[in-house]
């Protein structure tokens, strides 16, 4: 295919050592060209290579810049790339841009060059989605997760069972158009084994989702109690422990700010963090339909009481608010005198872990992270071979696919004739096309890469 | 010299398409080798190659990677440099820097990199510092400042002045050695025509360093006015014009936070503007002495008046607690019927510029803007040849150049024997010395470079 140049900051917006404008189409080498003087034009560079010389605005020097000179087809997307990679400023990045878009250049759209990669064909749709993940992957295992879709593992899959099913239908088709052929006959059973194929491993990849999902857009946590139980010490010690907390900033407003705390791989999205360390209310407010809608729409709650102190009627409303839900109590202060009866504490937790702490003297915090990580994993999670679906639009697709499939299942069995199974076969082999991007409307494509950061 | 190898990321922290894990280091390639697998080892490319790969850990692919090797002395530090340039990802570049750390490399210091290529030569020390400056230039004027001082602008114009010192001390020397050698006589003329030159030249280029100062670090700017007067829309204003606020984030805390407005190239560091968008009490604190102090440490003062108002005693106060003070009165809502006595509102300012606006009619704005600009900045900054000295460690050293040949000069009025003379254009050409990094001390280097920001 062929498209325009288009041009973006690809590294991340602040004060950095290095900051990349990156530049990819047809033109990019030529546009580059017009704004760079080196010891020689970037036109006569050998592909893969880096030149050293200055990004010019007309006659004055702008930026020293190492420019990489990649030429289609063993790039990023497939066409012609250049990177020019300049000291890491703001203000220089975004002059070396306005350079680029001046002479010729049209700005990227957000995840531009990624869709790129796809219309190019170099990679499918769920493999760019895992690009996306890649960045935003909040934990080590996160990241392989991700990894594993860029390289195409979730794919592989896919087009396994897809192979499947048009083997099927192939099938059908030849018994239908040639019922006299000698062509092995598409009996009942065999369908029935090849539908049931297809229905056990989709349910094995959605088996992996709810692990994924976590994994990718981290678990929504929020840590309750009464004042003075040990609430910040607890997010201290939880972010303590990794050091890594991930902070996402929107643009450049303050806005939109989350933090991540990583325990043993599983991402903490903490909730209403900025209230526990500012003020200790949420018990005050644990009345208000506010507080329960927060507790209602987390996926994890830390309840800490009082090791020191006795269960009081406000732990007892929070043991009632939480009922059914999430949760992990954690019965903070083992260093100082118990009078708080762990018995009632298990009783009121209803089977779910109970954990005693004096986060103080940092004790009982692995036992904690073990608690948070065996809820969501069983057993641990590979870093090798793993598939894991993680992306809400393929655990959809899969959804609908194994509907579909079962519907075929059933029509099979009630002896419906066999080009109207063919129609849901078909249907399940499309939906399964369509997590990879094939078949997907146009429409669809503008909007899952529009999700992208710029630059990518 | 020899080094150890040292690795940091080098992008700035965040959401970005590309992250860059950089190393420098004899065994840059060596260490990069370990980690990376791809068609060859990095050990067999050429220098200023580009190679496609991926980062392992053992047997696990971590990251897809194209990874630059560019070998000493055409490098940053003039040092083996391997840049690896993977997905955007904070968790996935941390990662790739763990494992670069686990084999061998040593976590840079902040400025490090840049350090080395001032240790091994490449750049002075006004270069090195230039580099700094070029990353945290706050607009275009900025950086060509910048720019200037990494292409050694300054370090030739200091080179010139110690040269001609050094001939005068050379000359002075041939005189006392050899009385009665034929040479050059050095007269008293001969040296007060030197000394007045260098004399000269320091008082140039302190004369720019006012203008280099607000360049390099923005004008802290307060807006002040009664309620209801339009400070907002002010605000709103002067940050949509260049749209480019420029946001320091320190460390991943929300607690340092400084916006830039780039105002025709002079970067405004508008103080306490959350109190302004939040509330608009500033007036009635404006009793209050923390207030006061905002007023008397800001470099500029933006002072608002309603045109469709009487002035109120509460804007005669303002007047009297800004007396003195670098103000730009301006007079907004042009838009509504005059109540403001204009000519009252002049004999106030005292001869400071008074600027009428609409700022909800955008009228005016392009007025105040050019007030703005020309309070600082007589005539237009040249993009081209003007050297600036923006650094405050250079302003202080080239102050103390200019004592001490001031010094000298005296001393050759009262007859002073010429070895003595001596020793006062010795100390200036030591002095313009440290400017370069001549003669530092290793303390001061540590010490500056450690302002940098990591991977640099």
């Amino acid at each position: 295919m062929e498209f325009d140049t288009i041009a973006a900051i690809s590294t991340a917006l602040g004060e950095g050592a290095i900051g990349i404008v990156r530049l990819s189409g047809d033109e990019a080498v030529a546009i580059a060209d017009k704004i760079y003087k080196g010891a020689k034009p970037l036109s006569e560079a050998a592909s893969h290579t880096i030149v050293y010389g200055y990004i010019m605005d007309g006659e004055t020097r702008v930026e020293e810049a190492m420019v990489s000179i990649m030429r289609a087809p063993r790039t990023f997307t497939r066409e012609d790339v250049v990177e020019i990679n300049c000291h890491g400023g703001l203000v220089s990045v975004n002059k070396v841009l306005k350079l680029a878009l001046k002479h010729g250049a049209r700005l990227a759209e957000p995840g531009e060059f990624t869709k790129r990669a796809f219309l190019n064909g170099r990679i499918d749709l769920s493999q760019a989605e895992g690009v996306m993940d890649l960045i935003r992957a909040k934990t080590d295992k996160a990241m392989n997760v991700a990894l594993g879709q860029v390289e195409g593992r979730l794919s592989k899959k896919i087009a396994t069972l897809r192979q499947a099913l048009l083997e099927t239908v192939a099938s059908v088709e030849v018994n239908i158009d040639y019922p006299e052929y000698d062509a092995e006959v598409v009996t009942h059973d065999l369908l029935i084994e090849k539908a049931n194929f297809v229905e056990r491993e989709i349910d094995k990849l959605l088996g992996t989702a709810n692990q994924g999902k976590i994994l990718r857009e981290g678990l929504s946590t929020v840590i309750v109690g009464r004042p003075n139980v040990g609430k910040s010490s607890l997010l201290n010690s939880l972010v303590h422990e990794e050091k890594a907390i991930v902070t996402d900033i929107a643009g450049t407003t303050r806005d939109v700010i989350e933090e991540y705390v990583n325990v043993r791989g599983v991402p903490l999205r903490l909730v209403d963090t900025a209230g526990i360390r500012e003020t200790e209310d949420m018990v005050e407010r644990i009345g208000v339909e506010r507080s329960r809608q927060v507790l209602k729409e987390a996926e994890l709650i830390l309840l800490v009481l009082n090791y020191g102190e006795e269960l009081s009627s406000e732990d007892e409303a929070l043991f009632e608010a939480v009922k059914h839900l999430n949760v992990i109590v954690i019965v903070n202060k083992t260093d100082v005198e118990q009078r708080i009866d762990l018995n009632r504490v298990r009783e009121l937790a209803e089977g779910r872990p109970v954990v005693t702490t004096s986060l103080i003297k940092d004790e009982g915090v692995d036992e904690l992270e073990s608690a948070i990580a065996s809820l969501f994993f069983e057993g641990d999670l590979e870093s090798g071979d793993a598939t894991y679906v993680s992306n809400s639009r393929h655990i959809a697709l899969l959804e609908q696919a194994k509907s579909t499939i079962q519907d075929a299942k059933s029509a099979i069995d009630m002896g419906v004739p066999i080009d109207l199974v063919q129609i849901d076969i078909t249907r399940t082999w499309e939906l399964l096309g369509e997590i990879i991007g094939d078949s997907v409307h146009e429409s669809l494509i503008d909007q899952l890469f529009s999700q992208f950061c710029l630059g990518k």
